[in-house]
C-alpha cells in the first residue's frame, strides 16, 4: 500500500523550521508496513496545495497532509482542498461548540478568526471531535486523505492514535501480515555487517535494508506474508541467524538508544555510574540524563575541560599531566579512578581526547581519544583514533564510552 | 527567482534518516533571496526521479537535486537523469583519473563499482573536479539543475562553495539587490515581538517574517530593490528601528547561537566561566564546549545529579539541602559559589530544578528551576517556572542560564 505525504507551510520552505513531522510519519508508516511513494514540502500556496493533492490522490493508496489548518490568514489548506476537490467548506458543529465553549472562558479573542478552525471541506470526518484543533479524514475517489495540524506534538499524537489505526482497517493490504525489526549496531562498519549477513544466505522473502546513521548502522528485517504463521516462523528464524552473526555489536532494537540500554543494564546490576569528561565537555552526562529516571543509576560527574579542574576535582596528579600530557592513557585512568573514589560510584568512566579543530600534534593528532573505566575490580583504558569534525569526534567518543560500559556490564 | 529541491534516497522515505539537507538548502537559498517553490523527497525510483525533475524544470528557474550519486546498485540518479532528459552518460575524464589514482593506492576495491561515479549525463559540468564524488550542473531547456551527493557534509560544502555563487550570476534576477537579516530573540513571546514591531509602522517594502524556533523567536527583515542604494538605505533604517524596540532581547543575528555569543562576550571581558549543573545534567557545559576554542573562557564544572555530589564536589552544606530542598534558591546560590571558589573561575553558573516527568510536588511542580550566578562582586538567584516535557524544560533551563550570563556580561 503506497502513501504520499504533503507538508504545508512557508516556515518549512524558508528553511527556518526543519520539517521533522514528515520524517516521523514516514518512519511510523514504514514500520507499519507501508511504502512511502513521495514526500513534498510546499508553501502556503492554494494552487500548489491543490495540484499536489490531486496528483497524490490519482497515484497512491492513501495521502497524509500536515499543516496550514490554523487560524491565521496564511493557513490556507482547507480553502485549497475545498477548491481543488470541489467540496465547499461547512462548519463542523461539534468542533464549533468546543471553540465557542473556549471563547466563553476568554473575552478578548477574535471570534471570527478562531471559528475558522471549524469550517471544514464537505465530507470531512473529524478524527478528534473533542478538540478545537481538528484533524480530519476525507475519502476522495476512493482514496483516504488525512489532514493533520503541523504542530509536531499534535501531529504525532493524531498520527499514532487515529491515522495508523484507521489505515490498518482500510483496503485489502491489511490482510498482509508484516513482521519487522530494526537492529541497532555500533562499532562494526556497514561493509562488515553486509558481509556477515551475506554469509547467512537468508530466504528471499526476508527483506534486509542497511542504513548508516552516524555513528551507528541500522539493519532492518522485514517479512510480509498472507499467512501470519509463515511470516512469524520465517521472522523468528531470520532474527536468530542475524543475532548469531552480529552478536553484541547489536546494542538494541527498534527505538532503543545507547543511553537507555546502558541505563537499563546499570539498573539491573544495581550499579551507579559517575563520569569525568574532558573533550566531550558534558555530552556523556547530558545523554545519560536525557533518560527519565536516570537518577536511579547516575550520580553525575565532572567536566574537567581545563587541566586545573582535572587536578582540583578529580585528584589527577599534576606531574602525571606534565609527564604524559592531559590526553594520555595515564590521565584517563587517573580521571576514572578519581571520579570513582570521590563520588562513591561503582563505575567511574572518563574520557580525554583532542576534538579539534586545533590542539592536534604529530604524535597525538585530532581525534586521539582515551577512554578509562575504573571499578573496584580493576581499571581499563582504551585508545581510539576517530575521524571527522569536532562534533563527530565528540559524538563518536561519547557513544564509544557508553558502549564500553555496556560491554563491561554484559560481561560482569 | 524560484527554486525547487528534490532529495533522493530510500533511507529518507523510510524515515530511517531525517532529511536535514533539504532544510539546510532551503534556508541558505531563502537567506540569499530565492523563493523555494517546493521540496520533494522520493525513493531511488528512476521513473519518479525523472518525472519530478521534468516537472521542476518546466515550472521553476533553478533545480537542486541531492542524493543517489553513490557507487552502489541502488544509486540511480544519473541513470534516471540520462533517461528522463535524453542525455547519454559519458565518463568524466578528470573524475575518472581521480578515481583511478585512488584505486592505485588500494588493491581490493571493486573497480567497476567505483568507476560508476565518473559516468555523468551528457552536458554535465563538474562542480568539484578535484574530487572522486562529483557534484555537477546541467543546463536543460535554459534551466540550471544542480546535482549534489546526499551525504550532508559533502552536500553542504558544495552548496555553499559552488551552487550559491553559480546561482548568483545566473539569469536576470541577480539585478535585484537583496538585503536580509535574521534577528534571534530569546525571552520575549512571539506576540509581544509582533506588537512591538507593529508600533514601528515600517515601510511596506520591508518584508517582516516571524518564526518561532523553540525556545527562540526569529524575525527576518528582507528588502529587495532594483537600486542597491535604496535597498541599503531602507535596510539600515529598519534595522535600527527594530534594534530600538527589541533591545537586548535580540541576542544575535543570522547564524549566531547563544553559546557562541556568550563565549565571545566572556572572551572580550577576559573572564572564565565554570558551571554546576543539576537538572540539565551536562547540557550547558556540552553546548558551551561545542564551540571551537571554548577552552579560552570555559574551565568546566560539575554535574551534581545526585545530592551527594552537590556536597562532595560543590561544597553545598547538607543542612541547606535538608532545610530547603535540593531545588531551592539557597542551594542554587551555594552551588554557584561552590564551583566559583573551587574552580578558580570568574563566574560560577549553577542550575537546579525539576525536569520531570517525576519529582514534582504541589509546592515545586515539574518545571520549577533556580539559576544562580556567583561572582566576586556578588551572587544572584532567579526562579523560573517552565512548561513542556523533560527535554523542553532542560533546553529552556540551559538557554535561560546562558542568557543570564549574557545579560550579566552586557551590564558589567
Amino acid at each position: 500500500m503506497r502513501v504520499e505525504i504533503i507538508a504545508i507551510g512557508d516556515e518549512l520552505t524558508s528553511g527556518r523550521i526543519l520539517n521533522t513531522t514528515s520524517g516521523f510519519a514516514a518512519r511510523q508508516l514504514f514500520e507499519a508496513g507501508y511504502e512511502i511513494y513521495a514526500m513534498h514540502t510546499i508553501g502556503d500556496t492554494p494552487a500548489l496545495i491543490g495540484e499536489a493533492l490531486k496528483r497524490a490522490i490519482e497515484r497512491v493508496d492513501a495521502v497524509l497532509v500536515t499543516g496550514g489548518l490554523g487560524m491565521t490568514d496564511d493557513d490556507l489548506t482547507n480553502e485549497a482542498v475545498s477548491m481543488a476537490l470541489n467540496r465547499p467548506t461547512m462548519p463542523n458543529l461539534e468542533v464549533l461548540a468546543n471553540i465557542r465553549r473556549h471563547l466563553d472562558s476568554i473575552t478578548s479573542a477574535p471570534v471570527g478568526q478562531l471559528e475558522k478552525l471549524a469550517w471544514l471541506p464537505e465530507g470531512a470526518e473529524v478524527l478528534n471531535p473533542g478538540s478545537r484543533m481538528a484533524g480530519y479524514m476525507l475519502v476522495h475517489d476512493g482514496t483516504p486523505v488525512y489532514f493533520l495540524p503541523g504542530v509536531p506534538r499534535q501531529m504525532k499524537q493524531l498520527l499514532v492514535e487515529h491515522v495508523l489505526p484507521s489505515l490498518a482497517t482500510w483496503g485489502n493490504d491489511h490482510k498482509l501480515s508484516t513482521y519487522q525489526r530494526i537492529f541497532r549496531i555500533f562499532n562494526l562498519p556497514e561493509a562488515e555487517v553486509n558481509r556477515r549477513i551475506n554469509t547467512l544466505d537468508l530466504n528471499k522473502a526476508a527483506h534486509i535494508g542497511y542504513y548508516p546513521v552516524f555513528p551507528e548502522v541500522h539493519l532492518s528485517l522485514t517479512i510480509r506474508d498472507r499467512e501470519a504463521e509463515n511470516a512469524e516462523k520465517l521472522f523468528t528464524s531470520c532474527k536468530k541467524a542475524i543475532d548469531t552473526v552480529l552478536g553484541d555489536a547489536i546494542y538494541g532494537h527498534d527505538r532503543d538508544d545507547m543511553e537507555t540500554i546502558v541505563g537499563q543494564l546499570l539498573h539491573e546490576h544495581n550499579l551507579q555510574l559517575a563520569v569525568g569528561e574532558s573533550c566531550t565537555g558534558g555530552l556523556i552526562a547530558q545523554r545519560i540524563t536525557n533518560v527519565p529516571g536516570s537518577s536511579r543509576y547516575f550520580l553525575g560527574g565532572v567536566v574537567s575541560y581545563a587541566n586545573s579542574l582535572k587536578t582540583a576535582y578529580l585528584g589527577v596528579d599534576q606531574r602525571l599531566i606534565d609527564q604524559h600530557g592531559a590526553v594520555s592513557r595515564e590521565v584517563a585512568e587517573a580521571m576514572a579512578s578519581g571520579v570513582l573514589m570521590k563520588s562513591g560510584a561503582d563505575i567511574g568512566l572518563a574520557v580525554t581526547g583532542i576534538a579539534g579543530p586545533e590542539g592536534g600534534t604529530e604524535e597525538k593528532p585530532v581525534g586521539t581519544v582515551y577512554v578509562g573505566i575504573a571499578t573496584p575490580g580493576g581499571n581499563w583504558v582504551s585508545k581510539f583514533q576517530f575521524d571527522g569534525d569536532r562534533q563527530q569526534i565528540r559524538e563518536m567518543t561519547a557513544q564509544t564510552a557508553l558502549d564500553l560500559v555496556r560491554k563491561y556490564l554484559l560481561q560482569s
